[in-house]
């Protein structure tokens, strides 16, 4: 098996910082995949960086371990944890970054933790013999994550690297509700490189009747859900790759047309005789 | 053999896009080489793409498999296919992306497509028994084109996935003409990161008195064909890494200085004593 | 053994060049692991290249080959050179950009050259046979350094490349210096894409009483020495990753906050009783 490790950073393109955290995983495991998720996360948006994993980290092939830097607490008295669920492994620091993963399986939510369920498991990274032997207390990615994702992809096995723990910290994230009257108020959870909205309303969420319709985000109303960013002119809704709905503008940019922003409202009207 | 696949595309670098593919790709064939061309394409701009593309892929080995995603019709009734030319694979839309590369070949254009000639074929993708289970409408790339060129790593024909088609979609690329007086009409045609500006004007249409090569673009008047960027102070103009004449600004940035764009006309004054 | 070859260069995201180089040394060399330093060093500036390089390179694994691409004497009489420097291998222009490379090693400087000590060995490229069969006069990188990295990721021992030389370009780096009155005064030499200001502080010029330090930057004081981002809210002066001291601000930009650049002073005061 060839393993892979991804990394999702705030770190940016711009430094050395990625390289010196790729140079430690090869220097203890020449065979390693590495594969760049994003390295472009707002400066500490734990928020954007457990989204933008989360849309990626499904598609990868078993047994792969997943590193995320976005880690504004680096030093301090935050747990550094590896997360496994089902064959896939997590390196990352518990600030809430895995909010999106532990929340596809089974377990329970009590206030901003989550209780690990079955087919989870974690540690608190508590073992420095497996680290860089001088820990620079402003970069944990480089001297504590890489060594022990490159050790991870020897095989060795997450109990070596800490104690167990059963629960993780989670963000307080909205989820779209629908209320008795079939509407539905979601928000804007991710705006993409098109300029596209993605909401958290997932596709289950929305009304049987799609060409009726109406979605309301930044002022405007939509009609009908569309199937393609070029099914016709202007701004439409859909179902994106993402699984939820998406704002987006045929050949424009939604976000900049509507003037909205992560947090946003999007607010999905029942569809009714009046 | 070790297959080598690239990537071309406007999805950006703040997005779990690109990841997704790689992801499906290294599920598929795990000893694949992913190797990226370039990811930031602006925004459906396929006449960039295809020169970005044409400016990599010769260089790159035997039997490399290009995905090309810059795709704005994906969805709708755009064919996906895949081009073989001597050993190189293109897995693309049918939008234009690979003007460059079946221009560098024998065959023949009419209109807006290009009959494939020798050594070249296409196939159309429409098998979906060799795509990911699920496809979404906004993503071929992840759910289509990644899946293609992973099966192609591993060695499956071409024919596997698709009818065989013998022309191809081509931009209406303005090519550089020489005029009877010996003068040469081009276009600026991609901008680099420097401000180097790259033209349409290959190396063989320029006159052979390379001293006395007048160039004008966006107003000024270059004298000369440089060799190096190093040459002389201020503006100058030379052949380029590309092949192609570019002019470039010594230690400077040429398009900010001449304030012009892609499109723009470059002329090339015939060298005539008066 | 599984080769690394890393790349730092000016040559930016939004072009074909990297690409077109890693295609070259995958023709040669299947088999090498392509790792990216940074392709955003800013056009032609040497000195940043000199240093995101050396954050990088001393975490590459034993034979790490670092290819940079930091040129804007392409081209002209400067010589392109290898560097052997224990282990590591470095392609590069001899134009200062491996000032921080050599400068960590035995040797002597004499003005602006630096005499290579015990441990260093260097050729200049003078065996066009080891290039591309053409080479364009301003892409080097694709058609000589590329290639060279290639051939010395197979084993091909630098000697082969061209004649032994024994002194390299060196840049006019400042470093920090130590009054007797116990003063230090420093410069920033980098600021990262958090705008943290990296200086050329080294550890061990600091004083040993890390409470009692007193920093001025920008017009601004900072009392006291931190160990992480999160100590204290504000503007915080720490012992980098980088192992300089550097300036931050916690949730926020230093560099935008002080309106500082690269060269501006850092003086820490001397903390004696008045």
């Amino acid at each position: 098996m060839v393993p892979v490790i991804t990394f999702t950073t705030d770190l940016g393109l711009d430094d050395a910082y990625v390289a010196a955290m790729k140079g430690v995983i090869l220097g203890i495991n020449p065979r390693a995949r590495l594969v760049d998720i994003c390295h472009t996360i707002k400066p500490q948006d734990i928020t954007q960086a457990a989204f933008v994993l989360d849309q990626a980290y499904p598609f990868f092939p078993e047994g792969t371990i997943h590193v995320v830097v976005v880690d504004p607490g680096v030093g301090t008295t935050r747990r550094a944890i590896i997360l496994k669920k089902g064959s896939a492994l997590f390196v990352a620091p518990d600030n809430g970054v895995l909010s999106y993963v532990v929340r596809r399986s089974p377990g329970s939510r009590a206030g901003r933790r989550f209780r690990l369920g079955p087919g989870q498991e974690a540690v608190v990274l508590n073992r420095p013999g497996l680290w860089r032997e001088k820990v620079s207390p402003t970069f944990h990615g480089r001297d504590i994550f890489a060594p022990v994702a490159a050790r991870l992809s020897l095989g060795q096995p997450i109990t070596d690297f800490g104690d167990v723990i059963n629960s993780l910290a989670v963000l307080p994230l909205d989820a779209a509700r629908r209320a008795k009257d079939g509407s539905v108020t979601g928000h804007i959870i991710h705006i993409d490189g098109f300029g596209n909205l993605v909401t958290d309303i997932k596709e289950d969420k929305l009304p049987g009747d799609r060409p009726g319709v109406l979605v309301r985000v930044g002022g405007r109303l939509i009609t009908g859900l569309s199937r393609t960013f070029a099914d016709r002119p202007g701004l439409l809704a859909l179902v994106g790759s993402s699984g939820y709905l998406e704002i987006a503008q045929r050949d424009g940019n939604a976000a900049a047309t509507l003037g909205v922003r992560v947090g946003d409202e999007v607010y999905i009207m029942p569809n009714k005789p009046v």
